[in-house]
């Protein structure tokens, strides 16, 4: 399944500053980078890097006062692995592999120890597995309000978790807060989702259960399958797509993805099987 | 009904101090007072004094250095009100007598204003009346665990509510929070409460409905009818048994609450009935 | 002095509902009404009430589907009691007049329990007494900044002690928590103010010295003398303007505080003499 | 400078449990190890591992039911890199390296987002550079009472910033989040520490200024130079010395930080130079 997606962000520059952007799709074993373009108007130098711990292609620019726009244009290839949910199993701390041990812990925006009561609470009862987060979305869908504008850049899940409103951001950290409490590793996924409406970038989260990682997305925004995956972090703090220093004005934003039409290929479309990413 | 009851309580003073108590019992409609002992040793002054919007009995201390102790006992006859419960109703905010306003507004334990999601989600679709702050007491009944120590005098709804732990001022509170969320008036009660285990002062909930307060204990730790009031307020801050100002050592604590034998009268015993206090 | 003040509000009634109004100036010793009138329209009943506790005279309107306006106008005479700042004292808790008492506890919007540290820490070594109280506010206008829209009707003092941005609300609140947490009974007044931009309802505070309460403001947005009363309470949860049960949509709000021109009197000016309200 | 440093910690295991030791000297170009011994009772299996992203040395051992005792045994020599103050410079946004971008992030504990207001409103017209982190130091060692029992593992700097009260841990917390509000990256450094009274594992900060990472210490409780490190993070929740899952019991715990006698060497002392580690 292919897709088009991309985005074209404008800003009015107050005076010369520093800004970090997130936004290029990346390559890896189910997602293929078959075309991409990235524009910077000014032809300004970027900076591109990525850090050992979160997959993540981060570019830093430093722009000078005036208007500065970013376009980003790829065509990408999804081969997702999909797995019968009822095979897919909680790994007890003793088995999980090590590297996956810092996504237990809890993070700024979540605060998976203080809500261990509550996670214990309202799932700790549950059969353990893929059906025991897929409970915990079906809980958030139901509980929380999708709501835009009732929630900011400092909301986390401590505070979802009670005040029961906010994107799609709030919904990936309140499950990943509720996996970290019951020992299930999770982290933030940032990326692009087809169909979405209004066109946006979108957030979800993955929980490693048996040997992989595997997408969940508590908004049911968008069917699995359809979301391009951006980064990963432990939360929204690693995967910004844009983040700041100076006097910046966010002016234009339009963020799109679409599916390549190719002969034979549906739609991409809601699953109740599990969609494994590594 | 009759009921035995009172406290003990010794202190260190190692400066002069101003300590405000409220620990006596009440006189009203249907609890009488048939005989009371307030001893203070060293035998200190206290001036004694109510207050225009709360039913509490305070007095206040000026003690000087050295030991300080204040011994309660009173013998009181209570004559509940009881009500069929499927009877009592919710009253909308148009005709809710307009002293009882007050009790819908937030307060510093009881934020009913951060709640208010939470409690549409999880009690918006109830059937109002009686029946519905039932079902918030058995929510918090099964979803909060009481545990001495597992708070403090800080401890407020907005954290219960998501910490899920708590004693009986903590489950207290954050039943008054939902209700008010609800537009249910709601205020705090302090008392003593026959057969509780450990013996300790205790805190219960009143909502108004239909034409008067009803109360709720969703700690479900003492039968509805051998509670005994000390006072009533807002939330703790208004109604805490002792406040110091200085430097206070609590030592000794005792606490007690008997049924006074009558023949033929029962023990108290839990109920699904309402119980009317005004 | 003498003010004309009032206010012109309007709302879209969406379904039948129930508004509370508190933004009649009350009439007291320092405060005389020369003149007052309140139209509603349509012209529905209301009823008017106090509330033994708070000196506020509320209102409530049974409102039902369409629009409704409230209309406001008030000549207020204002006879203020100056005082010589230096010779106004803090009061011990051993002295304090048995009323005051509550406020000194902990409310919704003042948690003087959470703050006793920093405001030890802050103001705990200055010299006791009206200097101590301004030594509060000069140092919330120092280091918050008044900035509209930065708060909603949830923030705290417990907030605004480390966001630093709010406006007159979260000032008296702020500053009320600090004094409560060093023992100085302190209080929220609602009320109009003379000259203020751009024109609103005003909140500032009360402070309990020597044997009366004084007026702080420490947003310093309008001279103390020409703070006309509405009403007072234990923080904002007691005295909203308006308070709304229903699907009410605000439209137009209009609020005035203007000096009514008497030969030989001055406008309002700042002063650092101590003003006392009772 | 030479170091005899460890700890001895025992557990009761009440049922099979995980547990993730992070307790062992790190070596790098300041600190080299001379000699080391660990040993586990019973002799069970351990694994070790890093991550990449922090400098952490942790293991992890699956234990049974019963007994367990950890002993570590580390001679440590110390050559840091001594800085004359003045000359150590903040760098901004535009040209900090790469990999330290995400230490500029909110965290778990360290919530800069929030204090950031806060940050500007103490420090922000102070001179930039090695002399305004200092300040922060100073600031919270003025302003912060360093009192056992006061917090506990869900404290965070958002916290201690009113509450005013903490621990290593929390001076170290709090230092970072203010660093990472004005665009100093900071990281969280656990470790041991020469004459800490009572001996513990102890925690401070680093600033990255300049070209490399300064150590700095709000407690004062060990001088800078007799730090020797166990690892680095973004908050605590990176550098947990021991994190448990399933019933396990703290039962002892001894931790040591000696000087090893040479002829000629001082013991460390208090210095007001920079002392960096990278």
């Amino acid at each position: 399944m292919k897709f088009n997606v991309g985005c074209k962000l404008s800003y009015s520059i107050h005076q010369p500053s520093t800004l970090i952007f997130n936004l290029k799709v990346i390559q890896n074993d189910y997602q293929n980078i078959l075309k991409e373009t990235l524009e910077v108007d000014p032809p300004l130098d970027r900076e591109e890097y990525g850090l050992s711990f979160v997959e993540n292609q981060y570019f830093r620019i430093n722009a000078p006062l005036g208007k500065l726009s970013v376009s980003y244009n790829a065509t990408v290839e999804l081969s997702h692995v999909y797995v019968e949910s009822e095979t897919v199993q909680e790994v007890p701390p003793a088995e999980l592999p090590l590297e996956v041990l810092p996504y237990l812990y809890p993070s700024r925006y979540c605060q998976s120890d203080k809500l261990g009561n509550m996670a214990q609470s309202e799932f700790g009862d549950l059969q353990p597995g893929f059906s025991r987060v897929t409970a915990i979305c079906n809980w958030i869908y139901e509980k929380v309000e999708y709501l835009s504008g009732s929630t900011d850049s400092q909301t986390s899940a401590y505070d979802t978790a009670t005040q029961r409103a906010g994107v799609c951001r709030d919904f990936a950290h309140l499950g990943i807060a509720f996996c970290r409490a019951l020992n299930i590793p999770a982290r933030f996924v940032a990326g692009y989702a087809y169909n979405l409406t209004p066109p946006d970038f979108h957030a979800y989260f993955e929980a490693y259960l048996s040997d992989r990682w595997y997408i969940f997305d508590a908004t049911r925004l968008a069917p699995q399958s359809g979301l391009i995956r951006i980064g990963t972090g432990r939360d929204a703090a690693d995967v910004a797509f844009a983040t700041f220093f100076g006097a910046v004005q966010p002016e234009e934003m339009e963020v799109f993805a679409h599916q390549v039409f190719e002969p034979g290929v549906k739609a991409p479309a809601f699953t109740t099987r599990a969609i494994a990413t590594s």
